[in-house]
């Protein structure tokens, strides 16, 4: 079975066991939030490396993919609110307070928090070590003081520590996805720490690129937000073609940073690949 | 030491975790959140319960009771937001979105949400099997489809099932006390179900009674909201007199069912203090 298809399987599992039986319209937006999902790319990654890794209980791999993703929908989710960013439509739609109401998106966002953390309980119950180390790492990663929840904060803060913003803002999960995928297979968790930093960083860099070439058409949401939002940019600070030289030098490192295993080769062609795709081809910003 | 210095001790190092080089004014947030603190009613129940079944591992029976404590806390910070009961003052103290933000109370919300879980992981690194449970449990009465989150969600239903609503909305946390304070100490969750349930519906007749009864400044909170925003209650059911009645029943019910247990004398008698301290003594609405 093919990543994408084995994601999609235990996302759906997922979600219906939390659907079952409770609010329907709650039930209903928890749905909304994670399908049709963007490209998935954290859960890919975090499955990667468990492959690359001997994949030796894959039913925790899939379960720390699903509770990847089911994080960075919530955190989507709670990031469009009108508090935040105010943001009609996200992926093409319209965003879970537009379609359903302000209530059910705070809800929402929770909800998917929890099921997180639930998702990590149900798949290995003979090997409870492991599982609670990936809650461990689940948390580490998505609350305070350096997780996503802290990199969101950042922006409320009068001085930004950058390098703690960029750090939890966006790297942290997609450390979280190497040492999870690594953990779900056996492995320490330190050893992924850098290659999953290194392309957090290259993905918030190619985010900027985005951000600021494309219209809000190609983006599914809206454009030029960095600018209006007065918010930290790697285009900003470097420019257009040193922001793309910029991406290519991380992505470079992130290869060169992977640890010793099965899989190496295979994961380092797939990181070389997601190289090409996030680096924008040319500005269309209209 | 007793249970509430126990507690609070519990409670300062989690937080203090959590705010460790994170961003200060959400640090800052999730202190004001929990600090003072109400009445920590779970907390010490799930505590009381540890104790009465041997508290074999008093860290994790700790942890147990922060997790739900920090939970609880959570869903009020997000409760109060301007987009469900928009609440100026909690405990005698404006609100965390008041105080700080809306953006910085939906990210304190979710950041007590994951130190709940994340606490859960630093107790008993030896006991990963016990942990693992009080994760799941955790998750089983916080979001969906049974959790708390699902009792605020039937708020939003065009048909509410108010037999599930006051389950997982009030009874769900109190559920989770008596089996987490059980599965700390080693034993099953389910025969202590039927005490937090009890305790749990007792609770919110008792809620219904304070809304109806007393003024805001007794409160610490708006009085009247429930005939304000036309919420089920059990005082608009069956009158003063009947809820105080109904109160007293499922009290005396609550401690038949506690099951056998080295310290099931002095459990029943908490529970009998509880229950004269939540029965409301006079009218007292101007």
């Amino acid at each position: 079975m093919d990543i994408s298809r084995r994601l999609e399987l235990a996302m759906s599992a997922t979600i219906d066991r939390a659907q079952a039986g409770g609010p329907g319209r709650l039930a209903h937006a928890l749905n909304y939030a994670v399908l049709p999902g963007g490209a998935r790319i954290r859960p890919t990654i975090c499955l990667s490396v468990a492959m690359a890794c001997g994949d030796d209980r894959p039913a925790l791999a899939d379960a720390a993919a699903v509770a990847l993703e089911l994080i960075h929908c919530a955190s989507l989710v709670h990031d469009d609110l009108p508090a935040f960013d105010n943001a009609d439509f996200r992926r093409g739609k319209p965003t879970v307070h537009m379609a359903f109401s302000e209530p059910l998106a705070v809800l929402t966002g929770d909800s998917l928090i929890i099921a997180a953390f639930d998702a990590l309980t149900h798949a290995a119950p003979a090997d409870a070590m492991r599982a609670l180390s990936l809650v461990r790492l689940l948390a580490h990663h998505t609350g305070m003081p350096h997780g996503i929840c802290a990199g969101q904060a950042w922006e409320s803060e009068p001085e930004v520590d950058l390098r703690a913003y960029h750090r939890s803002k966006t790297a942290a999960l997609f450390v979280a996805a190497t040492q999870m995928g690594a953990v779900a297979a056996g492995q320490e968790a330190e050893p992924w720490q850098e290659l999953g930093a290194r392309i957090g960083e290259a993905f918030q860099v190619a985010d900027d690129l985005r951000d600021a070439l494309y219209d809000a058409e190609t983006l599914g949401k809206p454009a030029g937000q960095d600018a209006a939002l007065a918010r930290p940019s790697a285009v900003e600070e470097l420019g257009v073609q040193g922001a793309i030289k910029r991406l290519r030098d991380i992505l470079s490192g992130a290869i060169a940073s992977i640890p010793s295993c099965p899989g190496e080769a295979q994961l380092a062609s797939m990181v070389q690949l997601y190289a090409e795709r996030m680096t924008p081809v040319a500005p269309v910003r209209v």
